[in-house]
């Protein structure tokens, strides 16, 4: 993993390269710790050698897992960082895409890189949090008023 | 609906958490209207109880509409927002995953929330126009030269 | 083709509006060099009347290409640019959404424009730079260091 962190205006550009063999979720994880994230937009492009997706089962209040065995393009990887219980909290989902232009998707459980995954995160410019929602033990975002970074 | 708005430089970010049964549709034109926001990009992650997206037709010159009468995740909502005949329009696209991990996607019509959509509008930096295209009826985006916000 | 240049804090931000019969990847690289992007974060919606996308084989190290001769909805375009051997370097990902709601998607090849489509791009203040891996053949991002723009 390489990063560069650019510094624009008020907020931090942090973008990734996520290198062969590296699982995507624990890098993002990662960075977002070591610089210290609390409110981001995450985008990125690439390619997974394997990964593993998840559906949250509203009965079962747990994510069902699909596994995705083979090379893929991450066509899409979009989410966000928030603080959850003190810490930056990753929510990303991804839409693959196999050799005959057929996809997969679901929120990123797992995903090993291979060649590369081209990560950008752009902080919005203030905190955001998450709140556990007792109904389904998720930690959901809360975005109750009005804040000027 | 709960909404965060941030401001960082010279435009604006607007956090926007829908929330359980609510149309993601008309929470975001709601928030673009309050916020009267002329030119954003709009990105999102969550998931939908039920949703229907659409396919313009060529010939019909309107909208195919497709349901999807399931629980899905939102892997991708992306977008912009832009003025249109003097408020601001939303343009969003977006692609969702089964239990299965397969997908289903188009223009979001309505989109019925559950358990979250955590939605990210950042402006642009200035306003964006559409003008309505007399072959298709659609208003599309105009971006006729330089401007500096 | 037309674009409409914005500045805001230390980057830009540069809409653009490709027009009927374009070819989306030729558009935004006629941009790129013209505007000299060098670091940015590009997504987009709007719809292909035919287009091709890629999948890399890993064995041949290049791209399988996937037909998708038929009018779509361009459900997500995410992606980025990056300086590669001196010139502004594109690597976008697409995910399409048919008539029925069926998705397909790749490394976007070709795509002709019909009825629009809207992209942002966005620079992330500073440069980001690719280099050619042995391996793939492949110019992946390389993003070495800390920069402050």
């Amino acid at each position: 993993m390489r990063t560069t962190e650019l510094t624009d205006g008020g907020h931090r550009v942090i973008v990734v390269a996520v290198d062969k063999g590296e699982d995507a979720v624990s890098v993002i994880n990662d960075v977002a710790n070591r610089s210290d994230i609390r409110g981001a937009r995450v985008t990125g492009v690439g390619g997974f050698h394997t990964a593993e997706v998840g559906y949250f089962d509203r009965e079962a209040r747990d994510y069902v897992r699909v596994a995705v065995p083979e090379q893929v393009e991450v066509l899409s990887l979009l989410g966000d960082i928030a603080e959850s219980q003190g810490k930056p909290a990753l929510h990303v989902h991804t839409v693959l895409g196999r050799r005959d232009g057929t996809t997969v998707g679901g929120h990123l459980l797992r995903g090993e890189v291979w060649p590369t995954l081209e990560v950008i995160i752009t902080e919005v410019g203030g905190n955001l949090t998450k709140q556990v929602d007792p109904e389904t033990g998720l930690a959901l975002l809360n975005a109750p008023g009005t804040q000027t970074a």
